[in-house]
């Protein structure tokens, strides 16, 4: 990292954007995250960058010779913008630190050029930030994987043999990964009924969450060509949180032998706004100590985590405050998501640009840690109570699920934004 | 179907294109099968249809003002021609039945448009005919699940309870599908041998093929909106025969509990040629009969299954001849495509055009018509003999394994030509 980057993340920094300054804004000058957003003023879908309470139109800055992407910043999705590569990534991320920077009047005093280029985030709609080619989902917290391998298996033997060896994974549904804020129908489907022999059509009874961050390949690699472990985190634009809308009743009665599918394959929520891994460095951290010794494919010397701080709300249909639910914090991960890469790719499996890979269920070791509603009721077991009179097991028509995530630094956080999604009645 | 497309299905119906009257050719004028084709004069990919030893080049038809297709077939995928509709799919077939007719003038007597617009096969060039989206695999051979149940699991319960109450599938990895002809590298991975504690990092072992068809969706679904098991049919554009490779020691290791990944993701082989499904329409034949009776969203009235013999040759590394190692049909699936469809978006789940959806493995009931080396030889226990002195369990490098389909008519076959692949050794 050289040192035009290395001073885009000085704590001290400040931006002439007052609301950056915020102690407790998701969007100080140090974050700088790339997202799609488009507003009444021109409702063509284009790249942004959020700083506090505003969007950078990056579009509007290429056309004012400000920044160069090739013009891929008046596109609908990132993709092409991505695909410049890394050193491009750094090279806008540079350029923008310094015309939000305090002191700075190219942007600040130019007021045509302001109008043009800075939207108020309230103002914007956000949408799905990349074309996702490929959506794959791992399973890598130990806490989350013991609690399930408990519930439906053994409590003595909660953890598969292979779960300690690689970090298990599988193909989830792409063209179903919707931006925050999209609406999510609760979804009909096949259950099957203790007492009764057949299975039963209807809506899911047990609809859940899972609290995860996902990751968007920055680089892909072709078809039959590994990526190296050491070389992963080169591949990673940056990262998201994603809420795995999961169906209970229906991924009981249909995952065996295959893997989840329709359980899973109603929605996907992501947050809008891509935080770079440039932007998460100074929140590295180590892994968990991972024993056995992983085989030397899955090995990586240093710090491979990354301290985010991760909350789960939800607001009761009727509710007007949300209620905390959950808080834990990513760095648990016992699988990095270079080791993720690694694992994904060793066999020859191709990635491309704009793929998502979801981490897995986020769960912390208490019940005020797990990142479902599986967990932390226990199966439903052990309803939790919102406010005075609410309590939920599973999810409701109307309750709304918000995840919220970021990384604390000295007078400052560097923050995802909502990622947010209310529910549906299932069709008729 | 109306008078006009019913007559481009007529048995009699000969072409001007002579090898389309052979009739052991894949490609008569009753099929049309539409793919993507590059060849030395002219190296950019384009939309064409096979007739006998010919492709048509229909870039350069819609240039003549022959066929209009709004510039879709001047692509190197067929995404947007397909997205334009059936109607125009059958616009389409319907002109090229007639230019290609026996005793049609227009294309046969103009030697510059004829030199223009017809490719001989040999020379060209095949691609990948869509970019797809999404793929999806299924389950749907009741010989080849109750095969694995009973080598895995128990042979007095093969089948899990789950499998005939719906199509049982998941998601695969849509970046590694790749069209007949390209090579298949060996992947490497994390194998577990009954003999260790922990799993070691090497080259499959037991490297095996699946034989399959595929459908390519040409209408999709809006996420939230399921299609009716009646009307699947229509979002259908056409098949193509599908090799799902598969590293069964990987796989065995790895899938439980989120199923088939690194097993499956290293490559999937497709046909060149699409054919579309009114050129299968003649062939239609009534759907094995389901017992228990399907629950009400699964249920479709009149014939569903297709007939399409299908072959697997197996050639050696060294060997002359390529040997045929089984022989079975298409239309012993116990569900049916359109089923498939309506379980696969009962919940939601959105589908977009160019989507790959698999049969899964299609098995008949003796060890000749198993379409999986992992049955046809019992898990290796009941070795192949291909030729004399010449034996396999699973593949070895330098294999080369040939798909092939067709469906037998009244002097003429609509096949599918070949979707072939050679084993590449493994990386080191």
């Amino acid at each position: 990292m050289n040192d035009a980057l290395q001073a885009t993340l000085a704590p001290a920094l400040k931006s002439w954007i007052e609301s950056a300054n915020d102690p407790a804004s998701d969007f100080p000058i140090q974050n700088l995250p790339f997202g799609v957003f488009s507003d009444a003023v021109n409702p063509q879908p284009r790249a942004g960058v959020a700083i506090g309470d505003w969007i950078v139109d990056l579009a509007a800055l290429e056309r004012a010779g400000l920044v160069d992407a090739h013009g891929a910043f008046d596109k609908p999705r990132l993709n092409d913008f991505i695909a410049l590569g890394r050193e491009k990534w750094r090279e806008v991320r540079i350029a923008l630190s310094g015309l939000l920077a305090h002191g700075n009047a190219t942007l600040r005093d130019d007021e045509t050029l302001r109008r043009r280029a800075l939207v108020p985030r309230p103002d914007a709609t956000m949408h799905l930030p990349v074309e996702i080619p490929g959506y794959t989902d791992f399973y890598s917290s130990k806490e989350h994987a013991t609690n399930v391998g408990s519930m439906f298996r053994d409590p003595k033997n909660a953890l598969l043999p292979n779960w300690s060896e690689m970090p298990i994974g599988y193909n989830g549904r792409a063209s179903s990964v919707v931006v925050s804020g999209t609406p999510v129908r609760r979804p009909n489907g096949q259950i099957k009924l203790p007492d009764q022999d057949r299975p039963v059509y209807g809506a899911c009874r047990k609809l859940d969450i899972e609290l995860e961050t996902g990751f968007i390949i920055g680089r892909g690699n072709a078809l039959g060509e590994p990526i190296a472990c050491e070389d992963a985190e080169a591949h990673i634009f940056g990262m998201v949180l994603l809420n795995d809308w999961s169906a209970r009743d229906i991924q009981q009665w249909e995952y065996v032998p295959l893997g989840p599918f329709n359980s899973k394959g109603f929605a996907t929520t992501i947050s809008p706004w891509i935080v770079t891994l440039d932007a998460l460095e100074p929140f590295r951290t180590a892994t968990p100590v991972q024993e056995p010794q992983p085989l030397a494919y899955l090995r990586h010397a240093g710090d491979h985590a990354f301290e985010i701080e991760l909350e789960v709300l939800l607001r009761a249909e009727g509710a007007r405050q949300p209620a905390s639910i959950s808080r834990t914090n990513f760095k648990l991960m016992y699988w990095s998501m270079a080791q993720q890469l690694a694992h994904h790719t060793v066999g020859g499996c191709n990635t491309r640009v704009g793929d998502l890979m979801g981490s897995g269920t986020i769960s912390g070791s208490t019940p005020q840690s797990c990142g479902s509603l599986l967990e932390s009721t226990w199966n439903g077991r052990r309803p939790l109570k919102l406010e005075e009179g609410v309590e939920r097991v599973f999810l409701q028509d109307g309750d709304e699920i918000t995840l919220r995530g970021w990384c604390q630094g000295d007078g400052y956080r560097v923050g995802f934004g909502a990622c947010a999604g209310q529910i549906l009645a299932a069709r008729g």
